[in-house]
């Protein structure tokens, strides 16, 4: 694990670092934002943030303006890259929703994909393990977040590693990935024609399937209604009538005037850092 | 004036303009955040933030932070490009701490750069007075900040222009340029050689030559202990020492563990907005 660069800020330390992935099987880059508690000593609430389409691991630390509030509450932010990178797969890059930059978080079962996009394993296990041991998050009080294909990660995620993440919001989520264009040509590249292996990744399917409420707590999404990706790619809805047939708590909040980019995350961060601080 | 996008952002709207500038001779863009309270239809204190070497009108409103304390406070947030674009003079991009992007906030007076290099003209005459009558900026609560070129830039339009801006900050400004290698190559290339023209933009020097404090109310200045420029570019002790000669109020601060970014600014944005509402 190798120190990129760090910054202060907000009394804490902004950091990047490279390592080599086994996961992956190449080298991956993070960031991590680490609160002054955490740089006094103590070990701290870890909030894990899953970006959307095209960015990187510096995307979400850049933009939205976490930092303030994680000081506040004393929480570590962890920002993964949004894919592998340097595979070299042929056409690996010729699509900004596919390929480089979109990974969907999952583990890809199809050629030529399986082998380094494996984003899942990467995430929930070994960024998961690095940043509990050899950095101060606390592995018993971890939540996850994140915005349209990383809110899409967040919920999914969440709900297939209930043991590791204890609380989970999202930005413009990917709710129904099934059945909206992004979802069905990630799916079908990274697991095939089979939609019963797509269920398995949609965050709308796997709450229809709870037999319980996995997070009693409640589950924060905020959705700008000016979002240009409403109606054709996020189904929201969907993932609200599957909360409620579980009886799974959920805050949907419909913001009008707020479209899909970082100036309406960076608008509502202050809530989404408190309901998490709130639950670990 | 033509809108080129605009986004919901703590109840205000984020906003990105294209017009016609006279004082520049070409098209030139600039970036405005209008709070919730302008929204409504009030006139509102306006703050005008220069950027440093390299960046453009996005910077500031995309790294900062600083909507979410604008809205609080009611004030309107400007910020221009750092430079003319598309002259096309031979060489204007071939260094970035000099033509492109590096427009140092004065007007050149040495050819080829003195018919597009008009920076000065361009912020204190066009653009306030586009903002103070087509936006709902107020021309008789005005303020001035900057980050490094545009830290020297707002300390020198506000003492070149005290009718206009009535109250000042700077993150880590280039404090003395006749004395540090970006200012005077600066120099040197938009105003001769001739260091008497010089001393008409350097934040230090004017200091120095002023009656009485300019700013009574206070300037804040913030400075990042671990800036990479901080011994070679910035010299804030000679502004220091000039504020001091004329009893000019200073709040100069110094913070180990910062460096020249933005991770610096927004671990301290919410001081300046708040010292500008102050005087406003």
């Amino acid at each position: 694990m190798e120190l990129i660069s760090q910054h202060g800020c907000y009394g804490g330390a902004q950091r990047f670092y490279r390592h080599d992935s086994v996961a992956i099987g190449l080298p991956m880059r993070f960031s991590v934002y680490l609160p002054p508690q955490a740089q006094a000593g103590a070990r701290v609430p870890v909030l894990f943030y899953l970006a959307g389409l095209t960015c990187t691991e510096e995307t979400f630390m850049i933009k939205a303006g976490a930092q303030r509030f994680a000081a506040e509450h004393g929480v570590m932010l962890v920002a993964p890259d949004t894919s592998p990178r340097g595979a070299g797969l042929p056409g690996e890059a010729d699509a900004w929703d596919f390929g480089v930059g979109a990974g969907f978080y999952l583990d890809a079962t199809e050629a030529p994909w399986q082998k380094h996009w494996r984003m899942e394993s990467y995430v929930a296990e070994e960024l998961f393990e690095l940043v509990t041991s050899a950095l101060p998050g606390d592995a018993a009080r971890a939540g996850i977040f994140g915005h349209s294909m990383g809110g899409h990660g967040a919920l999914v995620l969440a709900q297939r590693h209930p043991q590791r993440f204890r609380s989970v919001s999202a930005f413009a989520p990917i709710a129904a990935p099934s059945r909206c264009p992004w979802g069905e040509k990630a799916f079908t590249g990274y697991l095939g024609s089979d939609r019963a292996a797509w269920a398995q990744h949609d965050a709308s399917e796997l709450m229809a399937r709870q037999q319980a409420a996995p997070f009693p707590a409640g589950i924060l999404v905020d959705q700008g209604l000016d979002d240009q990706f409403l109606q054709s790619q996020l189904h929201p809805d969907a993932f609200a009538a599957a909360c409620q047939a579980v009886g799974q708590p959920l805050t949907l909040r419909r913001h009008s005037g707020y479209d899909h980019g970082y100036y309406f995350i960076t608008s509502f961060i202050a809530d989404h850092i408190r309901h998490h601080a709130a639950q670990l």
